[in-house]
């Protein structure tokens, strides 16, 4: 069967599915959107989180406890920062560093984010495709209580504790997919929406003029799978955001959210008591282990998605 | 009795000179003139490799053995690089790379550059100002047999074994003297050429308009610390390279260049037999030793150095 599996992916959840997915395809046939609204200027540098643990996590580097950086990353320049009385609570690593380092220096020397992401992960023997969602800066904003924080400050700054009121993504109306983004998915056999946070690391890609479109209008057959299990993100503050932000927190809640634009739902067995309201809004629903603590783990959903997208629905 | 001592410096021997100073007067009342020549553009991080040696020796933080870099610093961020492919040859270190960081978002925020290393200075928490010859860039370039290399290249990865037949510093006619080395010039008692290569340490400074200029016209005493010792710089090409440029490869070649323009030259003692020919040249000449290898030597040397501004001619 041709055709190419497309997976939008923010940095946690949909990186390990990634990582599975690759173990079962050849890596051509994988192309990963990533997020870059949580990018941000670091004394200069652009640093890219998520298109980063995405390109860790595939190159088997992830420092898998942290769930972000480099293993055996050390913090001399951080440390060094802070010395000269500098705020380090943004923590990147030395060779975390390096990467935004290479980046930085390309795209001053004009290469897009699109071509410095393919040089890295060549460099890094990364075969697989990781593209931006978009070659234009995209910024997402959280608003909260105490007024709109730039995403991480919200999330590592403040430790993502404020209610969040509203998502906005600074530059979207502007931004045009990148063309490896846009050209994977005419080109998708498959299309899956990562166990990746809705507002912040599955929003900002479908929020890129076109994409949205183009997965709606995609005839390939469309996954999503949930990033919630028993009301509770594995990670991040999707259960308190989907609350404040109006939402059931639950994978109902998630589910309501990509109606319509998606096929099949992956529910974790956890839950397995909210599948028929899921079915009721017009998914197949697929129930079962969500959870990847292991390579296994990993390699079994990667499993249970291909399939999906191959049954007739 | 009042005004400042103005010190121009390379890297190693003038720094350790500068830090000798340091010990024997009040902060505010030294002034140390680095050059610049040597920086460079390293994946879009401005660094200044005399700065930072002027600043890591008087912050008292200077790898000795090495003679440039921050003791106990790591190359984690190199070591990455070369993971991605990138050559090394030119060795930064990390906590090294941290205050090239910081320059450099300095510098877009605005900053001059006499700024950035005024501010480096006082995170560090060194007194003495450090200021560079000039905010604007000037580049030394080293003509060689094998065509013109920038001086990094030369010195680093040539490992300065390249016959000089020439030097030039790009960008010196529209460079401006730093407001800090021309007012400090303005203000001196006592003005020292340091101990560092008269071509491509002391040469770039004394380059820049305005500069060598100002020291003519200035009425402190003026004193220059030999860099070459029986024949042969610590460190560094430098008599190779006044044999190449057509110069005597002594203390008698240097003294000779910096004729009319210094009222003193510190010889050292194992050059004594070369005083003769030296006070021909219209100096008084103080013989003494001049290699520091501990705080002892240089104090000792800075003794000698503050003595000789004191004295009558």
């Amino acid at each position: 069967m041709g055709g190419l599996v497309v997976l939008l992916s923010g940095g946690g959840g949909g990186a390990k599915l990634a990582r599975g997915l690759l173990a079962l395809l050849p890596p051509e046939e994988l192309v990963v959107i990533g997020n870059t609204g949580d990018d941000l200027e670091w004394y200069g540098l652009r640093v890219c989180p998520d298109l980063d643990t995405l390109l860790y996590t595939l190159a088997g580097r992830i420092d898998r406890r942290r769930g972000w950086g480099i293993r055996g990353d050390t913090f001399a320049v951080l440390d060094a920062l802070a010395q000269y009385g500098e705020e380090t609570w943004f923590r990147l690593g030395d060779r975390d560093l390096a990467t935004s380092l290479l980046r930085t220096h390309w795209l001053r020397e004009g290469l897009s984010l699109t071509e410095a992401t393919h040089r890295l992960c060549a460099r890094a023997g990364v075969r697989t495709r990781i593209v931006p969602m978009s070659d234009d800066p995209v910024r997402t904003r959280i608003r909260t209580p105490q007024g709109e924080l730039d995403f991480q400050t919200y999330f590592v700054r403040r430790r993502h504790q404020d209610p969040v009121v509203g998502v906005r993504f600074d530059g979207i109306e502007g931004a045009r997919p990148s063309p490896g983004a846009l050209d994977a998915i005419y080109q998708a056999r498959g299309i899956v929406l990562g166990p990746s946070n809705p507002f912040v690391s599955i929003g900002p890609i479908l929020a890129v003029p076109g994409i949205e479109e183009a997965i709606r209008a995609s005839r390939a057959r469309r996954v999503a799978v949930t990033p919630i299990v028993a009301g509770r993100a594995l990670k991040g503050p999707l259960g308190a955001m989907l609350r404040t932000l109006g939402h059931r927190p639950d994978a109902v809640g998630v589910a309501t959210l990509y109606r319509g634009l998606v096929d099949v739902f992956v529910l974790d067995r956890q839950d397995a008591e909210l599948e028929p309201e899921i079915a009721r809004l017009g998914m197949r629903v697929v129930v079962c282990n969500t959870v990847m603590r292991t390579s296994q783990d990993r390699r079994a959903l990667a499993r249970r998605v291909l399939r999906a997208l191959e049954e007739d629905a």
